[in-house]
């Protein structure tokens, strides 16, 4: 069972621990401080590469009986892929780029658990859709000097003010905000039934 | 202008007042005492009827530049349509429903706008469409037996446990949550704007 391993979050983002803690997880933090290295543009392969980087970097000083957790979250739109805005002005194009369309955002997760007879390794990437009103040049400016878009992937926060400019989506919602809480547990609970089997 | 207008929310839910607060509006909460008669069993015309009995029941005592929110929620599964569980019995039964199938949930919003030459009414009815992972009947029993779905149409509450359940879903997230907020600041601004010109 998943309440037998220790669980820890191979990431700083608050967002993150508080999507695990609403489904009852409370894992530590151990943010990774691994050099992250790309070697594609794909936007699902990309993620699942650095969230894999960041799991074996923590999980390497872990004891067995522990779960490692970790995650990127990137946005694509137009085949760009957009991380965090450096300014407000890249804030002010980011929303551009996603008003009255619709664009994509990839979380990658990779779950590793550190057991009594070696690893169990596990990567995925998760997809949603987002659909985006259209927007008046105003309402992006208003939007993109807050400091709300400045630390978050594609210069939103779904979880913020933005909702106002969302029509919908198709996916995980948790997904959006930074990790798919949904997929995250049932492959938690698949992993630790595997280990139990070895 | 929206900010222009007192905004009253003709419900006591503290969900819906968190979802207005979230973009920026803070209503006055003011819930509404009719009693509620539904003509129909088709889910988005009772919700809509429930709003604008809820709406017109507060709009009633307000001045001019007045904007009343009325909004109900339900959730329809194999036709039925399911209200909040009296127990948690009825609770495992509703999730027992929903598990590995996908469900539908409809919020009806009302909006009046007390303005100075009479009021313009508008309503709709939002729709959310919601896939669930297949889950064991210890994880229905466990989750109906918890205090967070007694007071959720449909017995569960996506922004609570009941996430690490929820394959993805179609349409707006806040609509299950319980008020479309994406929708309700689109037609809060259509409608200002439309009595501005009146």
């Amino acid at each position: 069972m998943i309440s037998d391993y220790k669980i820890v979050l191979a990431s700083a983002s608050p967002r993150r621990m508080e999507l695990l803690n609403q489904i009852s997880l409370n894992p530590v933090i151990e943010p990774s401080t691994v050099v992250e290295i790309i070697t594609t543009r794909v936007p699902e392969d990309a993620v699942i590469e650095l969230s894999l980087q960041k799991a074996e970097d923590v999980a390497k000083h872990q004891q067995p009986g522990t779960v490692v957790i970790g995650a990127d979250t990137v946005v694509a739109a137009e085949g760009k892929i957009l991380g965090k805005p450096g300014s407000h002005e890249e804030a002010f194009k980011m929303i551009e780029l996603f008003q009255g369309k619709t664009h994509q955002v990839f979380t990658g997760v990779t779950i590793i658990l550190c057991g009594k007879n070696g690893s169990i390794v596990r990567s995925f990437a998760e997809q949603t859709d987002v659909h985006v009103y259209p927007m008046t040049l105003e309402e992006i400016r208003s939007y993109a000097e807050e400091e709300e878009p400045m630390d978050k992937a594609g210069a939103y926060a779904i979880q913020g003010r933005f909702a106002a400019f969302v029509k919908g989506i198709d996916g995980d919602y948790s997904n959006v905000v930074g990790l798919p809480v949904g997929r995250v547990y049932q492959e938690l609970k698949q992993i630790c039934e595997q280990e139990e089997k070895e």
